[in-house]
């Protein structure tokens, strides 16, 4: 698909606007001096909008001169006026016609023979133009930046898991603690969270949709030139690299990209939980990762042992920025008729979610890569409970052999065990009633019992497992 | 999948709730009086929830009793207890224990030998059988009430759009006049989009995992007990008819659930458009279809001619109430460590955007069925616009002859036209200059430009062919 | 306003509903059978809402009837007949008619003679009554159950605040330790930001307003009976204790629920962020409150160290439940013309929003009065960071005697008192350079430096005051 | 109010980026391209925000300067400095130091004297510099723009009312006909509603706080300076124009922003309600109002009778981009300890919110000021529905007089009316039944029954007082 889906001649575009350095400092908008992705610029900037407009105009164009029903001498014309198209001269236009898509033709027959002018947007409809270009942008912004910053980030997490596939933790629910995991194991579980977002991001990518179909649908001003309109459209859409869908009114089917931004969002939601654990992680009472001072973790100007982890919480709060702009893709469903322009503004915003989402992406590479654990605290906490950490095994084993009172017993022995401060293990071997039944576990049983880092179940293999999958699943997709 | 999907033995549960005429007025919730779909209280009511989750620990004991770990005399007892268990007793037993998992395992342990009870709840943690028991039932919802019914309204759209395929109406865009389509075409539309989500429906049902990991989904406890977890949890999970994911917390991935309300949200959002556009023809200044009156069209005590669509407010005004339930199921994405309980409470929640999108469908499906074109207004309406109408295609035929001046000439025309109450074509045909071109156009064109009902493009073949990819998917569906 | 807002004889509801003790499993709201709020049944459950809805109309026959339109005797036959209808009837009416609120003077009339019967409902419009009804029950609720409630709350809350007014805690921003503060002065925040919520909603309430304005609002059939409606409006509402806007579609304008809706949600968010903080303090590492085992502290099933703190979860699991609804809220502002239904449904819902904050506040209030600081463990944790904890005071004090460098020569004297496990201010002290300005400082400054525990500002003075204020202000509003 | 919370010496800055005539093609946000408000940015762009947070420093040197803790030479050089400081030397400091606050400092003490840099930022933590900037700057923008626009548009929407007191208008519920009302009335409703949202912007914006209460909110290092630190924040805050809360932590309560935005957010919603009330008027088969061609109605290239109602569409469009944002607001009420920062980067996004409202605002200023009333279409609607329109006085009439049968006879009448073509109070007449109540009836009754517009109820009435009350209120507020 990757190849296919490059949409033409975007390499100029690309080049100039990766090199533009302006920040906005007059902007309202955080996304144009703060959280903006210059790679995205090329996709998702307003000048890039007006270029992938452009390009839809031209591959029309081309379509209808393959037919031989325009002469291939416009289509050469348009292609080089398009080119040459800019987004200020289009919205001064704009200015005078009070119609976006109207400027953007008037600009482009501008450069154009008068001969040739007619043939620009010939049975066209604005949204035509406009969803294709937005299909063609987006499927661009997600295949050259957003896919492949995501397939970092995975990578990043692989390393992660693998280095620490065996460095012991104590889990935690209701941030308590737990049974013994390993860092890797609760790391990899991120890794496939992550992992299974990144696909479905790309396969909502793939399933993008543009239309030539007119201003109801159906095909009314199309059919006055060819006869076989809908084998037309998929022509034209195949010049600029895309497909319809079976059916459209003014404006494609709104689930399509609102599937995209679904997945968007959720990919950004775990990221949200894991930069909310991790932060919890380096609490100084816990301590249990570590990172380099720098973008990341901010000093204070007065206290050297202060360690704000500003990169997992700049994470986290650019989430609750962007998950809500779901309500607006849910109320964007909506439109009356072949369609009702209430979408148009909201519409417009859509390519914020795509770069909140790549900034914290972008954020998250750079600090899972500087991310190391600190075994020797992860151990310190997990021998904090270490005395009583194998009831569960204990109560189980002994359930097991038949004791109809393990629960109650194991939970005596515990308060115990806190109290004097031993192992609530030692203390069921000395007892008289629960030695009975200790004696008929197995060896490798008592050792789990006795060692609680060996009560880890299959964490190390998991790990293991989940990091290989995803290696595997990166190598196949070649981002 | 459809059969390996059903859970074992539910259908006693599911002839007694089906049975339950319960309607309680001293509920808060309004699902309890008046948007309550009764056949999904099998699946989705607490009573239900207890029963699935009774299954899934009588799944566990027998995939132990499998591998020899208890004795089949165990698996053969939980059977029978299980299935007497109720949602009544198992409140009552919480309320001493604070624990509701801990409630239930006495329960059925209570009706159980000395001996079998300590192989009830072996090794799992009380999310191995909750996150189960909830992929269980929502699939079966699913299966069993939600998709039949989604399938159904897609029969009966499927009927409006066939019999109305070539029934004339004008498109609108903007709510204004646009050009003329097929009432088929555009319910073939809501066809698509509606059936497009119930296929998204069906996925994300079929992805639902369940697991069986413990406490911290490293298989801690249960590698005490065999030496394969991991393949022991498919044989558990077998046992119920569920797989697991590749990795799980003690919770089951999110995102699983989460997308299976996306789709179901974005369905509810497609029959909230289809409602809005429907309830505005039915104005009495549009009045292009018609409805029985009865309960989906109320009668106003006093004035004859009111025909209030409160079938369609209603399949709206719940959407409103649905949609913003998705921030939730974000929120629950982010759980700390295991997890932290914090989506215990608003997970409960999540059966009851279910049965607010099943009970907007079952009403869609009684209106589709109901509803009829009213082809004479139709015509009526787009008949206020005819002289006007094929200003378009004229325009973009002169053009296409080489005039340079189409655009302001037909534009003048049109307003002649509106003023003298004559169409615009007979005035192009009478104008000296435009008449030139007018003579270059084949006669086809001529046709289409005095006859508007002609300019329809492919509006009939586009409404059957949708209607006849969704009868062909649905009997491969065989819902 | 209190006591003239209450409602006319809703004791008998009252009592009835008080003593309902029906959980309903077959319920798929979890409100039914978990979070139900039994206090809030005389006014939020569907039988005290038609309750309500058969008082307002017993309101404009009585307003009536105090005109002389209608007979005093139809007056005091509605009122006998209003007390006895029960929802059970009207829904079985409403069956037929299909018409919630002809269903409901049907049965009024039902239990009145053939005379008085044309006086029922006279003039009036359906949402004339219903949002009077909704009006009268949410302020009634509010008033006997919410608003207690969360007085009762902010009590708890001021008892913890004043008993830890001086129990030293470090204070933590980004996750990590800041500087010391007490723990009464940071719950006194939180009863600063509860009752200011608190206050609001009071307003909310007080600000609602009933309608007797007919079906557009323009008081059409009510002039044809009085020759003042406006006025008669008024007589109409101080029947039931309410009063009108200045202006009223078929509906009352949206926004004043609304805004009760906001509060209440807002209210609730202060609950969720105490919540969090609460339970992190509960973690092991941390330890810095306790809580009694029971219904919020669950038992786990073996680990004897553990304290799931489910209460807290609890709180803030529902508050992902709730927090969303305020999007309906939104939308309801919505309605084309007098009114387009489509808030119809929706508003059905709201009664849930106040059941969910009124049982999060209700479980708020065992948890904070059973609430206890662990004074010890607070102590051990500031003392963790007791070396550098004044590296902050050290450095502005210096700089403040003319030091360029202080903000350099602190920071390496920090990094010193890590390493080497002693006071930065004993460094201070001994260092030659810095030693000069040391000596410049007041004795209390010096003082402050060497016991970090002096270094909390006004803390202890703060959390008093606002204790005090709050008490003051619970004793006006005499909850 | 709105002279003393005028910050110090922002004119130059207004003066200069009112100027500003950028337009950011290479922008993502359509903020910077489409919908920005210019007048906002002294208010809300980056480089405002900088400007509020130096003049915020500058107040806090003052404070200290005259309690003579600082010299006052400091204050005198800090203002100078200040005043200098720009957007773009700060964030290429910020890049250095990885600290916003820390970056504006250094630049601020670069251009002041060695003596005076030690001044700056004294026992200040960074938020109270921020929060206290946007507290002073959001009341600024609502002051200088949002308010006076707000007034512009209720100015015009009065004039509305008033133009159209008596222009009679056919009121519809369910998009269907109801009962007659006039064009003045419906607009009045908005104006009552927008009026109130109005004024609680306004208080809400009065209610902002600003803070000079530390890291932790306890005046830890404040009170190294100063005996009274509390009535020290007082005089800091009073040199900007701002008062604290009664407490804050690290940042100022979050509720108060969030009423504003919750009041902007539902001001917008009354917006959207009356554009989507208004583009349904101008349907073709309505069409009752009347725009000018133009940026609110925009031409179609073709069809010379198409209105598209652009403007509404806009304003509508807005509001769904704008209204899901107060999720963030809620999500940010949570903040662990003194503060945990995740409320950083959603904070910095707020003002989108105020520039999106004003803008729309701003178009509907422009509607409203251009929209006509199309009185003989609102008559020729009127009339489609006349034969029956006085069904519903006719029948409570008759019922009054005695009538037993007086909804059944009339239903069936209206039925004749409809069928026949004639008015329902003839046939009536005719009836001799009927007729003898008919005979009972006034005169003036008989007469509005004869004359649907006399059937209006007091919507004249209505329409002057709520016009004429927010004249009377406007004049009082001074915008």
């Amino acid at each position: 698909m990757s190849t296919s889906t490059k949409t033409i001649g975007s390499s100029d575009l690309i080049a100039r606007l990766a090199k533009d350095s302006s920040v906005h400092f007059s902007s309202i908008s955080p996304l144009e001096y703060r959280y903006k992705e210059k790679r995205l610029l090329p996709f998702l900037s307003e000048e890039a909008f007006i270029w992938y407009k452009a390009m839809v105009e031209t591959g029309i164009v081309r379509a209808f001169a393959d037919r031989g029903i325009v002469p291939q001498n416009s289509a050469r014309e348009i292609e080089r006026s398009a080119a040459l198209v800019n987004a200020k001269e289009v919205y001064e236009e704009e200015d005078k016609t009070n119609h976006d898509i109207v400027a953007l033709v008037n600009k482009i027959k501008e450069r154009m023979s008068e001969d040739s002018k007619s043939s620009v947007h010939k049975a066209a409809t604005s949204f035509d133009t406009i969803d294709t270009a937005n299909t063609l942008r987006y499927r661009d912004a997600f295949y050259e930046v957003i896919l492949p910053d995501s397939a970092k980030y995975l990578r990043a997490m692989i390393r992660v898991a693998k280095d620490n596939y065996d460095t012991l933790q104590i889990g935690r629910s209701h941030l308590q603690y737990g049974e013994p995991i390993t860092f890797g194991f609760s790391q990899a579980l991120f890794v496939d969270r992550f992992g299974g977002r990144m696909l479905k991001m790309k396969e909502a990518a793939d399933s993008l949709v543009g239309k030539f179909s007119g201003a109801m649908g159906a095909y009314n001003a199309q059919s006055l030139f060819v006869p076989d309109p809908i084998t037309f459209e998929k022509e034209v859409l195949r010049q600029v690299g895309a497909v319809p869908a079976d059916i459209s009114s003014q404006i494609v089917q709104p689930e399509f990209v609102g599937d995209l931004v679904h997945f968007c969002i959720g990919a950004h939601g775990v990221l949200a939980n894991w930069a909310d654990d991790m932060r919890n992680l380096m609490r100084p009472e816990i301590a249990e990762i570590w990172l380099p001072r720098g973008k990341d973790v901010s000093l204070s100007s007065t206290m050297a042992h202060k360690r704000n982890p500003v990169g997992f919480e700049n994470i986290k709060s650019l989430w609750k920025e962007n998950m809500p702009k779901m309500i607006t893709m849910y109320l964007d469903q909506i439109s009356e008729g072949a369609r009702d322009l209430t979408n148009s503004a909201s519409q417009r915003f859509t390519p914020e979610i795509f770069d909140i989402f790549d900034y914290a992406v972008t954020r998250a590479i750079r600090v899972a890569e500087n991310l190391k654990a600190e075994p020797e605290n992860m151990l310190r906490n997990l021998s904090m409970s270490k005395n009583v950490i194998t009831a569960e095994p204990l109560q189980l084993l002994i359930a097991s052999q038949g004791s109809p009172t393990a629960h109650g017993d194991i939970n005596k022995l515990s308060d115990r065990a806190l109290k004097e401060n031993r192992s609530v293990v030692s203390l069921a071997l000395e007892d008289p009633e629960l030695s009975r039944y200790m004696s008929q576990l197995r060896k490798d049983q008592i050792d789990t019992l006795s060692n609680p880092e060996k009560y880890i179940g299959e964490a190390k293999k998991v790990a293991l497992a989940i990091a290989e999958k995803w290696e595997k699943r990166l190598a196949e997709l070649a981002f």
